[in-house]
């Protein structure tokens, strides 16, 4: 059956308030707060032998990805899980470190949870909340812009790779297991960028989202580009899932730290160089 | 491995922040804004076979129920579902129809959401965010308060065994597929009620965590709570889960259309007539 047909939030459209901003930004927005809410599933974002310590960081972190996207700061979040009834007491008490380790290294709040044992995959899925009087959004790019990224892009993808083919090298794989939400930059960004979102689902995908979201086009040079050596093609780089970087427009020229790829243009669509590129990306299926 | 050890949200209790009233009660509360989040597995919570289009409204109306516990009026929802890759189109096209359906009918809105397909059972997660500057807890129920249900206890309970046993009687089972959220009543008795939660793993359990919350005791008549005529017996009927009517205590004598069950006492545990009860109930394990 086709896509458009399962996916439930976008044949929900209509129900969308003011405050889910459309449904197309990475969280809603009311009063001063903001929500995201993320499912992880064993065999689609994570594999059944992963270190639950990890596991348990790379879903709080997710999210929080999606409020630094916001310009947010974190304030609470609330965990439920459905745990496999498989899994034994040391794989749940080092998920709990995990749990723990990160609340307390982004310092904010546990509001609430749900516990579920079942006879079949582990599904956690949380919801983050958090604070920003001065939310960033995704739909308002403007023609001549700068688009900047917070850092490499690709080296989860490699980290994945590596990780199917049974292979290690720690630098890649972190990436892939345990993203760094850019929590800091986000709210520095808050007066100088014009529209932001996380790159979760790679570069050339979530940019295109950028794009549709502000009515514009994009041109990014894939010398600019930061990647790591490989023997990737940049296409699959800038196409792999599992970035957590911010993706940023700007009237800057440079802003400390990050990376300017490309510029916003007229008109739609994203050339990587000279041309129009396919917006492919990491789509969970 | 013992129940304590497994319950994630039993382990972090030391970082509840303010805001999650020590995880005890249906919701957190910020601001003027109350939250909870539930999940729903198949094979734990409903049957593969159920009714997508009830499902779905079940799934929205338990988290609903907590925000009536709390006084609250409903704002907003995320929805987050693994779908089985199992499901057709018309399985989808039901589910969504269903969402859509309560949505409309309780009048709040769609913040957002995730779609995730998977081989292994449907799970469900909704996030629900409600409103109230005067939250009720369940910790505040004082020496002397009568004790309130809002309706009848039990006929889940009838409603699942009949389910189970393939037999069908539409009251019975409309009641435990489809509860009804107390959203009307909670609004009513915010300045009425001294304590107040929603009774979802049965009645006995739950009025013994409002007492354990609020260090408190309790005593409940048989012949005064509103049970239906079935070959069951009370303690079954009121160990039973998924009733989602309201439990409250109260200085009032009489709340219209309220069932005034016993009385809040010095001490602890839960007297059935004139004898303490094991608060036996319905826990999802």
């Amino acid at each position: 059956m086709a896509i458009q047909e399962l996916e439930l939030i976008e044949n929900l459209k209509s129900l969308a308030g003011e405050n889910s901003l459309g449904l197309t930004d990475d969280c809603a927005v009311f009063g001063e707060y903001c929500i995201t809410k993320d499912l992880l599933s064993e065999g689609v974002h994570f594999f059944k032998n992963d270190s639950p310590f990890n596991l348990a960081r790379k879903a709080i972190r997710v999210n929080l990805s999606d409020l630094a996207a916001m310009g947010a700061e974190p304030f609470g979040v609330l965990i439920g899980v459905c745990l496999s009834k498989q899994l034994d007491e040391s794989w749940v008490a080092e998920f709990n470190k995990g749990l723990k380790s990160d609340i307390e290294e982004f310092g904010f709040q546990l509001l609430g949870g749900d516990t579920v044992f079942h006879d079949a995959p582990t599904v956690i899925s949380i919801t983050a909340l958090g604070k920003t009087n001065a939310p960033l959004l995704r739909s308002t790019a403007k023609i001549g812009d700068n688009i900047f990224v917070s850092g490499k892009i690709g080296d989860s993808y490699i980290g994945l790779k590596l990780k199917e083919q049974g292979k290690t090298d720690e630098y890649f794989t972190n990436k892939y297991e345990l993203p760094t939400p850019r929590l800091e930059l986000g709210v520095q960004i808050r007066s100088l960028a014009n529209a932001c979102m996380d790159i979760s689902d790679g570069l050339l995908l979530d940019l295109s989202r950028m794009c549709q979201a502000s009515n514009v086009g994009a041109e990014i040079y894939s010398k600019q580009i930061p990647i790591s050596e490989s023997d990737y093609d940049i296409i699959d780089l800038i196409s792999g899932g599992d970035d957590y970087e911010l993706l940023f427009t700007s009237t800057e020229s440079e802003i400390e730290g990050c990376h300017k790829i490309g510029k916003v243009m007229e008109g739609e669509g994203v050339k990587l160089d000279d041309s129009f590129v396919e917006p492919k990306g990491y789509i969970h299926k």
